[in-house]
């Protein structure tokens, strides 16, 4: 069931960008549901030429709530109507940009883990020229073993694959050092375990292979996958602003022509590109968005969730690990 | 003791960049002595105006080598005379583009610890436009403990303020999210000590941070640190790649104002503005170079391990952890 359940009250810019976003993946063929306060979404979509379905879910829960409490005390949230319609066969994947940890925890607890999987993990896509690299785990599991980093690997690969359209995904762990042995003791357990898997596994990668062609698949704990991709970000915004500043000083005519020129590498390493990333591991495809999502990133994302439905990345994980 | 030893040996563009290098500082009045092959060292300074004395070592420790025992079997490699230099009085601090690993343990073995320092640490400096930021640890030591962690924030306050000339720095702690309670438990651990203590503490920073005017001092394990750094340096490259492809296809007279305006941007960040990383926490001053620095990065790590004796930061740290 190709059915996207879109938590269309989550994220800061909701429910205008959500719902907008919902009627441009509709347009790229994308089935969504909405789910959400039904009186404000009705009033939302009104705006917009077509129709889409609404499931009423009259509760909302806040960035500041326990997860897992706020899932037992609001059963009729967003986020939990939604989830739930996985677990029911009502729709085969969820899209949110609210409460991360809602997120997470709705998909643990209502869709379920796939047997065999200790951990779900969050994939992030980092955009690259050729196939985009994916980094996992992103900040789901700050505290991982080598087993768990392993089974991340193997998601990865199968996500990598199904998805972004590498053949053979090449695995690579992310250590402080390319040679065998470099990195703390985890790294170096879960180092003999992908040497030793069926995994295309290319040994150590360090940060600055970011962005490079080296590798498709980059798997770390939560914690250090979490600074990556953020000092990745920080890191892009202050070459950026630093660039901005200088080319300011051009003349009109040479600041006309590259202005657009630092635009288009913007747009190049833009994270909406990529509407959220993929909770792995979880019994129906599960796409977590930014808090700041925008009506790109939101249509993006359900795109994202119907192509892991199509693909039916679960059942793959399952076979591989279950 | 203001004379630095130069381990003139180490790099991968050694002798003719280090001892370049020292010829440099010299210019800026740093006493250099260079340590190494004598006959090599004295035809390679033949070829400048300047003297500088030689002091004989002909021993080599390899970057393959394991650096305790190496130490241990070549006690007149250009490393190990350089930290007895120290060791004696005959020099004040040591400055090496080679092994980082052999530095390290001839700073610690050689040399010694200040008595209270649980584990020395590395701390790399971040180019900003302002005030630097210091990082550390930034790959000494891969698994550390909150107390730890706590003495590198000490110590990277007090290089902070003796060398960067920040005052009264703020001193983050690199985690995953800014609320209190954010990361592993180390990090929950590592931000009591802090936030009970002397120390100018701001709380958790992120990635995404870097470069910004919020921080002075970054705190963090030296994988993580070390994860962070190399990837401020891949992006920041592959930024400047995917600039460089796009700045090419502009007008001849446009791409003349733009590419000094990309240069101007690449220096501000250019790591070689700093010659090197102090390793903080041991009884004289310890400068690791980039294995490959340039003259520039040689004579700049000369006059910040000069710096370093000048403000009697060893001193500083043992008053306040010894």
């Amino acid at each position: 069931l190709a059915t996207i359940a879109l938590d269309a009250m989550g994220g800061d810019f909701a429910p205008v960008e959500t719902v907008a976003g919902a009627v441009d993946a509709s347009g790229r063929g994308v089935e969504v549901v909405l789910v959400g306060d039904r009186e404000v979404l009705a009033a939302e979509i009104a705006k917009h030429e077509v129709d889409i379905p609404i499931v009423d879910a009259p509760e909302t829960i806040l960035m500041g709530d326990d997860p897992a409490k706020a899932l037992r005390e609001k059963p009729n949230a967003s986020i939990t109507v939604a989830a739930r319609m996985v677990a029911r066969g009502e729709a085969g994947g969820v899209v949110s940009a609210g409460s991360t940890g809602a997120a997470m925890a709705a998909a643990a607890i209502i869709i379920g883990r796939i047997k065999g999987v200790a951990r779900p993990s969050i994939a992030s896509i980092f955009p690259t020229p050729n196939t985009p690299t994916l980094v996992l785990d992103s900040g789901a599991n700050p505290e991982v073993n080598a087993t768990q980093l392993y089974q991340f690997a193997v998601m990865g690969a199968i996500a990598s694959e199904a998805l972004l359209g590498a053949s053979n995904p090449r695995v690579g762990l992310l250590s402080i050092g390319e040679e065998k042995g470099k990195g703390r003791a985890i790294e170096k357990a879960a180092f003999e375990l992908m040497e030793a898997s069926h995994l295309n596994f290319i040994g150590n990668v360090e940060g600055r292979d970011v962005g490079t062609d080296r590798v498709d698949v980059i798997v770390t704990d939560g914690f250090t996958g979490n600074v990556f991709l953020k000092t990745t970000e920080g890191t892009a915004r202050l070459v950026f602003s630093y660039l901005a500043e200088e080319l300011a000083g051009l003349s009109d005519a040479a600041r006309a022509e590259a202005m657009p020129a630092l635009q288009r590498v913007a747009d190049m390493l833009d994270y909406e590109t990529y509407g959220g990333a993929h909770l792995l591991g979880v019994d129906g495809a599960v796409v977590i968005s930014h808090g700041s999502s925008t009506r790109k990133s939101i249509a993006n994302a359900l795109v994202m969730a119907r192509d892991a439905v199509e693909t039916d990345i679960a059942s793959r994980i399952r076979e591989r690990l279950g």
